[in-house]
C-alpha cells in the first residue's frame, strides 16, 4: 500500500510570494503556540512575537487569523488521507476513517473553532471557504485513481460529489457525533459506490 | 403533486408534557422577537416576557436557548420539504433546492448561528444533534416511498444515507455557498442513484 502525500498547494487567493524560510518559522511558531496555549493563546501578535516576524508580513501571506489558523491545522494532517489501496472503495473508507479520527484529536477543536468562527467574520469565511473547495479537488485524487482503474465511472463531477463525503464529516464533527462504526462508513461508501436505485443507471 | 407536512413530532430528549396553547404562545412571541429584532434580541427572558410565561416553564420545555430557536426556526419551515412528486429523484432535487433556498432567508443566518454556538455550548451542541438525527430520519420519507414504490432498493440504512443529502447543504450554508446551479443539483442525486462505480452492485 503506498501513500499519497496531501496537497499542500497554496491557495490561489492568496496572492503574496512567500519566502520559505520565513514560512516555515511562523507555521512553525503557530504550531507551537497552539499546542502549549491552545485556542485562547492563538493570535497574530502572539506569532509574530514567537517567529520575530512582522505583522505585516504575516498579514501579507495570510490575510486572516483563520487563514494562517487553517494552515497550521492543515500542516497536523498526516500523510494516510488518500492512501491508495489498490482499491477505491477501500480508499474511501480509509479516507472517511482518517478524517474523523484525525477530528477527535485536538485538531477537531481547532477546525470547529474555525467553523463557528467563519458564521460572524467574513475574513475567516472566505478563508474556509478557500480550504473547503481546495480539499474538495484534493480528494478527489481518490476517485481519479477509480476512473483510470475503470472502477469508477468517467463523467462525474469528482471535486462535487467528494463534497458528499467531506460533508458527511463536517456534520458529524459539529453535531458531536465523530464515532460511525466502520459498518457505516462502509454502509455509506456501498451505497454510494453502487447507487440507491433498484435498477442502476437504468433508473434514470 | 401532493406534499407531506414536516414531521414536527417533538424530540424524545424533551421529557417534560407541555401544555399546547402555552407552547403556542411562547413559540410564537419567540419568532415574533426574532422576526423584530434578530438573533441579537433573543433571550429566554425576552420570550417569557412577551408571552407572560415564566422562565422556568420555558426551561421545563426547552432545556436551552438553542432549543427554542431550533423550535422557531423549524416552524418556518414549509410544506415543501418533502414534497411527492411520485419519482424519487425529482423529490431529492426538491428537497435540495428547497432546504438551500430556505437557509438564503433569515432562516440561514438563525441556523448557522445555532451551528456555531454548539461549538462552545454543550447544551447548544445537545439540542443540534438531537435536530440533526430528528431531521435525518424526517427526511427518510423521500426514500421510504421509492422503496415502497420499487424505485430505491432495500437494505439501506435510510437516516444514515440521508445524511450525506443534508450534511451537503449544511457544508455549503457554513461557507457561505448556497447557489449550486439545478445541473449540479441534478448531477449529485444521480451520482448517488445511479452509483459510482462503473459496474453498478457488481463491483462490491
Amino acid at each position: 500500500m503506498t501513500m499519497t502525500a496531501p496537497d499542500i498547494t497554496k491557495r490561489t487567493s492568496i496572492g503574496a510570494q512567500r519566502n520559505p524560510a520565513s514560512e516555515d518559522a511562523i507555521l512553525t511558531a503557530a504550531a507551537e503556540i497552539l499546542r502549549e496555549g491552545g485556542l485562547s493563546a492563538f493570535s497574530i501578535e502572539a506569532v509574530a512575537r514567537r517567529a520575530k516576524a512582522g505583522k505585516p508580513t504575516i498579514y501579507r501571506w495570510w490575510p486572516s487569523k483563520a487563514a494562517l489558523l487553517l494552515d497550521v491545522y492543515h500542516r497536523q494532517k498526516g500523510e494516510t488521507f488518500y492512501a491508495d489501496t489498490g482499491n477505491t472503495r477501500e480508499d474511501l473508507i480509509v479516507f472517511l476513517e482518517t478524517l474523523l479520527g484525525f477530528w477527535k484529536t485536538s485538531a477537531g477543536e481547532v477546525f470547529r473553532s474555525i467553523i463557528a468562527e467563519a458564521q460572524s467574520d467574513p475574513a475567516a469565511l472566505e478563508a474556509l471557504r478557500d480550504y473547503a473547495v481546495t480539499r474538495c479537488r484534493a480528494s478527489g485524487v481518490i476517485l481519479e485513481r477509480g476512473v483510470a482503474r475503470g472502477d469508477i465511472r468517467s463523467g462525474l463531477d469528482i471535486p462535487l460529489v467528494m463534497e458528499l463525503f467531506s460533508s458527511f464529516c463536517w456534520q458529524r464533527l459539529l453535531t458531536g457525533r465523530l464515532n460511525p462504526s466502520r459498518d457505516q462508513i462502509a454502509h455509506i461508501v456501498d451505497a454510494v459506490l453502487t447507487g440507491f436505485a433498484t435498477t442502476g443507471r437504468d433508473a434514470q
